[in-house]
């Protein structure tokens, strides 16, 4: 049984023994530890402590370390390694990450390299589809049987050839012709009569999706009927490939931060601790973005410095009219955002949820426009000021959960991550919206409010 | 094969049927449906329709409606349900989501229901455990062997017993006393010689998780170590129950989904489509105390109302530094929520985020300060007022980008959930710190900005 604790110490002692000329036992307690811990320990080494520990592990070893490495290191490290070596690393281990470590790669290089692969016919056909489909997510690592064999037939056809398939659970049922027929369970075939014919136990109402479904899609598919893998056909009802729930995990991860990481204009593959460089490239420009819309509203908001000048109270509401549209309209958008991501959430809700913020922004309007309106009297002792701020604010709350919900809707429609800097787009709005009618409201009434 | 097109036509299909007298196809169409995709049907039909429909199904269809459908309508019918027939319909289910059933009711109705189901005994231990647990996600539905059985011994249990688990592929060795001694999978059953004891091709180095652990954690190791499911062990080593990796599936989806809630102050049970009762609930009590901390703004602002009056051009520039402070934070606390999420960032990496976002800071202000130094000079032609946005905005973006790393490192290490409304701490130091700057810089330079 493995802990926490025990693999934090077994880390120092490998550490320890890097250092040292004990190689064998090195060996051994690297071993030891599972190809994800293995992982998380050689990304803490330095070069030379990493050069060591690539020297105790024989291709075997190394595919599953590089299997469960970080994808920017793995890519590191696969430039760096002698092209045969690659090659022989990349045979042993699971067909959809070689094909993904082939992709990194400058394309003369991955050609090359696949040509001293003996996997080669088999990573092939995989290379042609891209990163983010179905088909960037099969693997070649399932159990086919033919549709006319019995059940002791298949059984001591596994026995005889005791294939090391990363999906051993469910089989595939295929005609002569490789196109999918069914699938049958190791379990079913287990306690079958001996005679049965697998075409009689199969399951034919078979979940599956093309090459080129969307990863998302084919997430959502093995998520709503609870499988553990899902078969890729082509056009012709050819097996291509299967997805593991695993890779499906990482799928769901994946696609969880990039929802996150786009609502603030951020990229997938931005991180806390990447290299400050790297991060330069990838926020700032959204940023800069971000701030010619903020300059939309500096100009609004000097159309009205007559105003300012003569109820100079009117800055100090500015913040909590606009910042509090924005707050209350990031909820919702965050809400449908989600759920759009989740399929809780459909285009064709729109006027259900526009229907729905109207009538939650009028309570919650009238109920924060009565508490900023109370904290405007207190501050000027002018019950009209009390009423602009009143106003002001019920309009905003109204325009932040209208657009709230519209502005992912309707980039969902036009086909466009609604995810994507969403609440960028809200704020510019929620803050433009709330200068124009407390500044405007302002403008109006200037004589009642000096 | 089913596709989306498909499913649709057959919803439409069923509701015709539904209405008319013809029960025999009815119910011929509604078994042949996916138990998800007839709980997506119930779901859209009114209260006469899922009367009739629920007619159709035997217990064991009723389970399989009640295990795909969405929590709060499956806690409504459950509600509906005379006791016997509730008994007998969870008696069907996995174990896991029965238990989840039972705690949603009240609990003496809930122990009168388990008094008449069949597997009372199974239930009622896993009754005790927390639904946010591993023990609240773990099921009965494993297959157990003995340690000593052979290969042929075990694979005969199985032909005679015939057991239909969740989990029939990775089979749990267990000695005497139900301590786990390590896991078989079907695979390696099938291929070994049929004398081979258990106890020698088992895989005793095996990951599991206690009751308590917390399912985010449970979430963590199924993923990290890309496994099927994951054995609840309790603290004398007996193998309380397995948790599936389509239930961890579903705690990822939760915890991201919790995430992105919490960040901007919703909680992770509301919808963009629950009713709008529900929502002012859940939503307006952190909006109010969101527009308590803009009040701390309103103040800040007033604070300076003399220079405002003298300067009114200042106004303008508050939305921009307050707002640009708040996005380029957003970010960094983006980052880090999810990072910790994904145990890709801990506490002890404070400092470097910290550094890191002071050089980005020093880079990312001075090009976003020179532009908006710019577009003060253009409104109005006074180069002393570009020095005080320049510097304002130099600033903010430091308090912004250091502010927004420890406010949700700060929170962890206080044990606090990261992604509780950090967001809105955040936005509150910066348009607070931002005003300051802006403003007060401006206080002190007022005779050369007029």
């Amino acid at each position: 049984m493995t802990t926490e604790q025990d693999s934090a110490s077994v880390e120092e002692r490998v550490r320890d023994l890097l250092h040292s000329d004990d190689v064998e036992s090195a060996r051994e307690v690297l071993l030891a530890m599972h190809p994800a811990d293995q992982a998380d320990l050689f990304d803490s080494l330095d070069d030379d402590e990493r050069q060591t520990m690539f020297s105790l592990l024989d291709a075997d070893g190394a595919a599953g370390l590089l299997e469960h490495m970080d994808e920017e290191l793995r890519k590191e490290i696969a430039e760096k390694m002698p092209r045969g070596t690659l090659a022989q690393i990349l045979d042993r281990m699971k067909n959809d990450i070689a094909v993904d470590i082939l992709h990194e790669m400058p394309p003369a290089e991955a050609s090359l390299t696949l040509a001293q692969m003996r996997t080669a016919a088999e990573v092939l056909p995989l290379l042609q589809h891209s990163d983010e489909t179905a088909g960037g997510l099969m693997t070649r690592g399932y159990i086919a049987l033919h549709k006319d064999m019995t059940a002791e037939e298949a059984l001591a056809f596994l026995r005889a050839t005791k294939p090391l398939a990363e999906e051993a659970y469910y089989l595939y049922v295929l005609d002569g012709q490789n196109h999918l027929q069914g699938i049958v369970n190791l379990r079913q075939l287990v306690v079958s009569e001996p005679q049965t014919r697998l075409s009689d136990v199969m399951v034919t109402d078979v979940v599956s999706v093309a090459p080129d479904t969307d990863q998302e899609e084919a997430a959502r598919l093995l998520q709503r009927y609870r499988l553990r893998s899902l078969p890729v056909v082509d056009a012709d009802g050819m097996l291509s490939g299967i997805i593991t729930a695993d890779d499906i995990i990482d799928v769901i991860q994946e696609e969880a931060t990039e929802d996150m990481y786009r609502m603030v204009g951020v990229g997938a593959d931005e991180s806390a601790l990447a290299p400050v460089g790297q991060s330069l490239r990838r926020r700032v420009p959204w940023l800069v973005v971000n701030l010619m819309t903020a300059f939309l509203s500096a100009l609004t908001v000097s159309l009205f410095q007559g105003t300012i000048e003569r109820v100079s109270t009117l800055a100090a509401f500015m913040p909590v009219i606009a910042g509090h549209g924005g707050n209350t309209g990031t909820q919702v958008t965050t809400l449908v955002v989600r759920g759009l991501a989740l399929d809780e959430v459909e285009v064709k809700d729109a006027a259900t949820i526009v229907a729905k913020e109207i009538a939650f922004g009028i309570v919650h309007g009238a109920l924060v426009g009565a508490l900023t309106a109370g904290l405007a009297y207190l501050l000027s002792g002018n019950y009209w000021l009390s009423i602009v701020v009143f106003a002001a604010m019920v309009g905003n709350v109204l325009v932040a959960g209208i657009m709230g919900a519209l502005i992912p809707l309707g980039m969902r429609t036009v086909k466009i991550d609604p995810a994507l800097a969403s609440a960028i787009w809200l704020t510019t709005f929620t803050d433009v919206a709330g200068f124009l009618m407390l500044l405007g409201t302002g403008a109006l009434l200037v004589s009642k409010l000096q």
